[in-house]
């Protein structure tokens, strides 16, 4: 096997840090990890569980102190698990969750986790955009990425392509976008919700492309966080 | 005046570092802001909307590169307001926002920047917790901070009987708790929603105070974001 490297995004594996990413790794995609590395000081009931998991699916550990410390940057990292990097197709009767240039990785991870909550299984990224399998949002994403069918797209043309017959339901501050607790009232499945950027949020072009929806707010900010956006229109959209 | 320190949590005042949060705190709370830093290459309309601001509220600006720096550990900070530090009693008649615990600073500006986006404008804090006036806190509250009335207590119970009256909606995931599109049919004001700790969620004896609610979601993750489970559950207390 070629060396390990320092993680980049051209690379074709990424690195699940610590203990419980790397455990969530072994339990969710036992598939994609090619080997486990562990610290001579990882112990207790983790390891066990970690030692097992690779007994069980067969995957090599290996001690790797000053590559764990290399990947992390701390010293107190004791395992990692190497993913290979997946690109799934999304299912075209399942609803989507659609982020355009979404580019914050802590943002993007915790978006993640609440799509595996409110069980949106296929997430498309419109380029630019953070890199899903970067370290930072695997972790921030608890694993969730392990779970999910995501798909990079160029432009939300290619992903309409792929996508399948649906309705759309991009998410604006625009004055004629309907409020979410009136649209989800007539909601259409399958149907995909649509987030802009952190500081832009989507072009107006968007809004013609299917029926807009705001998150009522009060004047006093600006706009919601985009991972608090995402969570709440998925929420809404699968539990009312 | 006496020099200015590096933030810690004894101070009476705290910082706004950056433009935009400076004139954050100068448009919000001009009142608390006992003078602005500047640096030497701040220029442009945010430059000219800070000193306008200053000037109408008559605060001293005053220049102050290195400090900038030290108090920001980075290069490109170019304006800081000097903020006194406020408690509030909180409105009893209100509907109450109580995190038990939260230890997340850029969680907890996220929930301040969600609560002041759903009106709920008083926030109780139990400790131990976050630091509230932690300059990355007012950073990720977006200034949301400086709209709200915030209050430390030393427990929930102190909290109560400060608050008065109302109706208690522990967020929590237990067997028992209601399902939140439920309990929010039936919900009676003023109330209070209460969050526990980012890892440990609130003790299961909040259940027996009041009506527990959890927020319907898949099993596939173990819970949500806190910052994401109290958009959520403010978002449906205040627009369902």
């Amino acid at each position: 096997m070629p060396p390990l490297e320092a993680y980049k995004r051209q690379l074709p594996y990424t690195y699940a840090l610590g203990l419980y990413p790397a455990l969530q790794a072994l339990e969710q995609a036992p598939h994609l990890v090619s080997r486990v590395l562990v610290h001579s000081k990882l112990s207790g009931e983790g390891a066990d569980a970690l030692y097992a998991a690779c007994a069980q699916h067969k995957i090599r550990t290996e001690q790797a102190e000053r590559l764990l410390k290399k990947l992390s940057g701390k010293d107190n990292c004791f395992a990692a698990a190497v993913c290979n990097k997946q690109q799934h197709d999304l299912d075209p009767s399942g609803n989507h969750l659609v982020l355009v240039h979404p580019m914050d990785a802590g943002n993007l991870g915790t978006i993640l986790r609440s799509a595996l909550g409110f069980s949106f299984l296929d997430i498309a990224l419109i380029t630019p955009c953070a890199d899903a399998f970067d370290p930072q949002v695997i972790r921030a994403s608890m694993g969730a990425i392990f779970s999910l069918r995501l798909s990079e797209f160029d432009s939300f043309e290619a992903y309409q392509n792929q996508a399948g017959p649906r309705k759309l339901y991009p998410f604006m501050l625009s004055d004629d976008a309907l409020p979410l607790s009136k649209a989800v009232q007539h909601k259409k499945s399958p149907h995909s919700l649509i987030f802009g950027n952190e500081g832009s949020g989507l072009p107006a072009e968007y809004a013609t492309w299917g029926q807009s929806i705001k998150i009522e707010q009060s004047d006093a900010i600006d706009s919601l966080n985009l991972a608090v956006s995402a969570a709440i229109g998925m929420y809404v959209f699968s539990s009312l």
